[in-house]
């Protein structure tokens, strides 16, 4: 409990803005039940208590699926009580409320810090109600009070215009999930225990998202928990046997079958398996003995303390439960409980038919209101008992605002590791290994703060002098020949690039701080992942209570201009389009040149908030240009003139300008300049270059844009521009079309073309080497034409023995290759 | 063996176009061994056979990733004789190479017909090698003979410019795998498999890609495979132990796990370990006869025939080798067979270093290369007694190159289900559900060539009608509440987006069709797959023995103008800018905006050949606007004029133009076209409907895009134009950057602004409401301003009345959502 609270077993103590505790109603009472019928570790009151509130919490999301009005029942139900459009998904949510409501009492019971992450993410009504009763949806939205009138509001909100969304979001207290697409769960909750050593995380997930890839994989993370140093993740996988339509593959293994899979995935399975016909008393019992059992074994391995060359046997729960269970059994004459049709919404003509109304209202009142809310729907004194209060509440936890956690990173200065620049484009280096010696700082000094995650790329991307100072995350036996496995690694690999994605997701909404290195033309295989990380920091940005994480970090190298031996399958830029249809609030895109520069970015997407950030950098070596203190102010630019680089007189318009994004079409637009100066030396040549892409939007449209005249100033109003970019071309397009010179832009970029062969021939390919660059200066600027045909002849001709001496030899030119800046 | 040919044990007969009879060299002899020290089921003759095809493969594999010339080594090597570049991944070969090698003793002894895919893609030398053996090689590509000559070429083509990639790629004869971005191969095999009864799939998975997401949930897509109508898929997962840098974690696990992980998924584990020091001989052994059970196996469960409610355990094989077996043990004094240094180019300065060149030429040397080529570099008798012949060899296989099995599809008249318009804007259909209509039909009449696949989505997305004449796969047993369950079923509903997609690859790659039916945002989570598939398309046209396969056809629907309630998660048609990207000739997208529209869209698309087509449709009630003639019409031409929405004079130039693309759109569009008739009966409007998005590209980008003087006279050169759009509005503006009028294109779609709302709400928020886009044509039709203030503030007014109701009950306006062409 490192933070404040100190919840022990006891009478509740109400936190909630509201004043509850005149809300004293009747006793609560298990209807009908008798101990000696349900044996097991609850004793009567803690049943009473268990079960009041997994009643109330049905109750209030019933409530939520289906009421405009009358949320108490005060009258029989209406037309005009019932939702117009009815929404949610009722199936799953019984059983999210069972498992909340018995994490709830092993949380107070054993003082534990946890937070609940539920994958079957369209049980939102499951979590609000539950938030509801423990008093801090009214905390968060002080309009929603916990009585009469908030209730009607939480019910009417749900799934309503202007409302809340059917699935966990960002408006659900204590979420770091949302319920959109499925199949992160358990990567969110890795990603938060990690470095969170007395953190649980209770992690349902649905036996739907258990079908989709990422989470099949994502069992395998618990590999890398560190038992000493990281916190636990309990895996409710919870069977209720159908998607929407289908039985789920997993509900209907043979017997024996999924305790063998999850064994196989390295867990001690723990089942639970409750019917329709099961007794309640019996269900919570069997919860209860099967949680404590759970969590014994957990605080067991935590004792262990760090382990010794093996990796834990976690446990983790299996709960088969009817879907729908307690709702309606049968609606017209077809089977809802424990079926398919429990799904969504199981009465769907509660407004028009009164049947389905009373059947509606029945169903409601079998939860037995009257014994949870008092008259003014306050939740009476009894149902208080369970919950923890304050932080430790799950809704609560400040685990799920990481925000509120976040230390700011402890950056040690970059310009320690800047490369020495006596000239530009003269001497190369590797930007990434660059960055890796200013990482390996970060690493040392927030040891328990950062970390870096890649699908084992760290060292193929040339990031490897972080293993100075730390290893690769790693707790199985080691065996002589591996190298830098540690199980305290602060490097995390492992093959999956969905894995990476989840787990420092989760380690982000958490309140810490991290980089994801990959690939560039694989990063695509995480595009649905990014997207709905970029909706949630969209939506989360806009509540209040909500504090800001640290922002998301890719950093792409190996990319589509290197990738020149692996053909066209490891080529593709196109994540830069991906991220620009996000809110531009939300993304950036950082294209730096040189090794400094890569410095300077990386430096400042660590110190983000709330943003995804993605670098683009080259592994291989390449020319230098910009010394440190230049870098920096190139980048906090975003975009700048390099005088040296250009022909312009200062005061007079160019006839052109040269214009280039990204490491390798910088390498080509300054070769091609270099060419101009020897072979059209009376050219006016602007040289830009961009670093953030963003700069290229209108002002309007995104924080970074540049105002129209700043850019009418650098590319000119009337003067044709030659873009050399690193993506697809047509993205410049998209970008600039609004621009007074847009339609006298010309990109040169990535177009498909692409097959095994050499860097400079990659570039011919797609014409955006130097040569072509002249050609397209010549064809572009006005009056040139006749003038240069001579040196376009020549541009042309040394094309052709680019190609034919990379055929012939098997690599580029050293000429062409070895090009330097001839300052 | 249903395609002809039907090896049987025997002598080899060679079917390559050179001749090989004259080829008689050396006897091949397993050297130092003795049958006594390996006891199994090969004879002293057979495991000399494979032996020898085994060393001759690794040679082969090790000359193409090293030499530029000598390729029998007849002199010593010189430092020319080593390519400049060193590429490609030794560590996996070895074993890519004995599992080739024993596949091919089986396929002969049983009679099988076999396809083989390798996961770990990047041992592209091994096939490459086996196909150079098998005589596929020079029958593909004639000047690679089967000599010393065409053994130098392929050597030599290797990872060079202008060569083959180091990946399995289209260019590897018997691959419909491509070995570039990992986690596929379980999922292609499988899909190749089903409808395929009498087929085998050897599928090699790599340790690393085991961990990937996709991979770890493909394992279960064996559930879906009825051994009566379909074929068998062998997985062999091959743990080599290390990734890039790291070991995996799948070979590490402690003793039983992996196998207790495999029976888990429903397989029946067998194990084969081969360590550095085991001798040849006794893998040989092992490795037949853990083949010849798996084989046995899949024969019984094939002769079981129709499985009676049970899913068959198939067997898998788990095979450890050394990473990089047979290599050297050492260089440079570290440890590089068997460890994570041997995963590429094990003697990395092979050129430079006169040690490093000897080891490369000991190395070679080791595997008696003498003995495997006579003088003429011709593989000697014995090495041919091992394969198949024909198509029976893997290499040559027509299910791997599907468009050879293709048969076209049966399709009934889509106008048959047509619905009936009498006027356009009247009556609603729910566009997907007619579509269903004709679906079943298609699948009646195509009982075992087509296959539509779906996350579970195929009832919600209305294409039940389906169910009418099939099911839902499903082998395990059905209880009383499963509908449309049925072990023969022609859709697979598997919850996982990468599952669906890369089991329809598997299946249109082996010669069948498919449709994949999915909600528009969460089809980005097969981005990459989709990329990486059309990229193979876009390869295998351009390879002159590739037949074209039957396009991959996506009908997207749920779509982001429908998911109002369930919020911004669900609400993405980025997909489309996703698709752009990749090369003009194999892509497609269309927007049909009704029922009739999408029959003759969808029927264009299932007659499809080497495309991806992405088909955006509705699935809520939705007004027809279009007769089944027209709609043809109108969707063969792909774009064009409405005139009965418009109000232009014939032979003069309209006011404005007002576009629309894809379902809720052109409802928009047309309700302002309505609006503006009746409040600026003045204005002369020209509507514009776009079907095919590829016609707004300009001729030279796309195969379908509009020539400029056709645009122009469509979208006039000097007229403002308001584009209603289905997805992100800068598609429209990246897709028309270079027309005539491109300043004066107004686009409105979807801007990343969603909440839980309503359906008209929803547009409202994203401006591209009827109100908003007469708003638009206020505002940018010159000299407008002034005279329609007052309907522009009407349309205000009506915004503002619109979201109130919305709010205030929970439904929109019936007048709003009601409204209908008043014709």
């Amino acid at each position: 409990m490192p933070r404040g609270t100190s919840p022990v077993p006891g009478p509740p103590t109400d936190t909630a803005a509201d004043d509850i505790s005149s809300s004293a109603g009747p006793t609560v009472a298990p209807a009908g039940w008798h101990l000696d019928d349900a044996p097991g570790p609850l004793d009567e009151l803690q049943l009473a208590h268990l079960d009041a509130w997994w009643r109330a919490a049905n109750y209030l999301s019933v409530g939520q699926i289906y009421l405009m009005d009358n949320p108490l029942l005060t009258r029989p139900l209406e037309p005009d009580d019932v939702k117009p459009r009815l929404l949610g998904h009722w199936g799953t949510t019984p059983g999210l409320n069972l498992i909340y409501a018995h994490a709830n009492r092993c949380i107070v019971e054993r003082s534990l810090d946890a937070i609940y992450i539920m994958g079957p993410g369209h049980g939102g009504p499951g979590p609000n109600a539950c938030a509801w009763l423990e008093g801090t949806y009214s905390e968060m939205y002080p309009s929603i009070r916990r009585d009469a009138q908030g209730m009607g509001r939480l019910f009417r909100q749900f799934s309503f215009p202007g409302g809340v969304p059917s699935h966990v979001a960002p408006d659900t207290p204590g979420s770091i999930h949302e319920g959109g697409e499925l199949g992160y769960s358990l990567l969110h909750a890795f990603g938060a225990a990690l470095d969170h050593p007395d953190l649980t995380v209770f992690c349902v997930v649905g036996d739907g998202e258990a079908e989709t890839g990422p989470l099949a994989g994502s069992w395998h993370a618990a590999k890398f928990l560190n038992p000493a140093t990281d916190g636990a993740v309990l895996p409710i996988l919870h069977l209720n046997g159908y998607k929407i339509a289908n039985p789920t593959l997993l509900a209907r293994l043979p017997e024996g079958q999924l305790e063998e899979l999850m064994r196989g995935y390295g867990y001690d399975p723990l089942t639970v398996t409750i019917e329709v016909s099961t007794n309640p008393a019996v269900a919570h019992q069997a919860m209860a003995a099967t949680l404590d059992r759970a969590l014994d074994r957990i605080a067991a391995i935590k004792e262990g303390g760090r382990p010794q060359g093996e990796v834990p046997r976690w446990p983790m729960i299996i709960l088969r439960s009817p879907k729908g269970w307690t709702g309606p059994p049968e609606v017209d004459g077809q089977k809802v409980e424990g079926s398919f049709r429990a799904h969504q919404v199981p009465i769907p003509e509660a407004r028009a038919d009164a049947g389905h109304r009373r059947a509606l209202e029945a169903w409601l009142r079998s939860y037995r209101p009257e014994e949870l809310f008092d008259a003014d729907g306050r939740p009476v004194t009894d149902l208080l008992a369970l919950p923890p209060t304050g932080d430790s509440r799950m809704s609560a936890n400040p685990v799920a605002n990481g925000g509120r956690l976040m230390i700011d990173l402890e950056l040690p200065d970059y310009r320690d590791h800047a490369v020495e620049v006596t000239g530009p484009g003269t001497r190369s280096h590797e930007a990434t290994r660059v960055l890796g010696g200013w990482l390996r700082e970060v690493i040392r000094a927030n040891p328990s703060n950062f970390l870096l995650f890649g699908p084992d790329e760290v060292a193929s991307n040339r990031l490897g002098d972080v293993f100075d100072v730390t290893g690769r995350r790693w707790l199985a036996p080691v065996e002589p020949d591996d190298q830098y496995l540690d199980p305290d690694g602060r490097v995390i690999e492992i093959l999956s690039e969905h894995a990476c994605q989840g787990m420092l997701e989760g380690y982000l909404l958490s309140g810490r701080h991290g980089l994801f290195t990959c690939y560039e033309a694989f990063i695509h295989i995480v595009d649905a992942m990014f997207n709905q990380h970029a909706k949630w920091l969209e939506a989360a940005s806009a509540i209040p209570w909500r504090r800001p994480v640290a922002s998301l970090n890719y950093l792409l190298t190996s990319h589509v201009w290197r990738q020149d031996h692996n053909g066209s399958t490891h080529q593709d830029p196109g994540f830069l389009d991906v991220v620009m249809n996000k809110k531009p609030g939300v993304v950036r895109v950082y294209l730096p040149p040189d090794a400094n520069c890569l410095l300077s970015v990386a430096d400042h997407c660590l110190r983000g908030r709330q943003h995804v950030n993605v670098i683009v950098a080259g592994k291989q070596p390449a020319l230098d240009y910009l010394d440190i203190e230049d870098a920096a102010a190139h980048c906090a630019r975003g975009i700048g003139v390099w005088e040296w680089a250009g022909t312009e007189e200062r005061g007079r318009t160019p006839d052109v300008v040269l214009a280039a994004a990204g490491e390798i079409p910088t390498l080509e637009a300054l070769a091609a300049a270099d060419l101009i100066r020897r072979h059209l030396p009376d050219l006016a040549v602007r040289f830009v270059n961009v670093v953030d892409l963003m700069r290229l939007l209108p002002e309007a449209e995104h924080p970074h844009g540049l105002p129209d005249a700043e850019f009418d100033a650098l590319f000119t109003e009337d003067r044709p521009v030659i873009f050399a970019f690193h993506g697809y071309p047509l993205l410049v397009h998209r970008l600039t079309y609004r621009r007074t010179n847009h339609h006298d832009i010309h990109v040169r970029g990535y177009k498909e073309n692409g097959t095994t062969t050499t860097p400079f021939d990659m570039v011919m390919l797609n014409d955006l080497d130097r040569f072509h660059l002249v050609m397209d200066v010549i064809d572009r600027t006005p009056g040139l034409g006749q003038k240069a045909a001579g040196v376009r002849q020549a541009m042309v001709d040394a094309r052709l023995r680019a190609r034919e001496h990379t055929r012939r030899y098997g690599e580029d030119d050293p000429e062409v290759a070895g090009w330097t800046w001839p300052g």
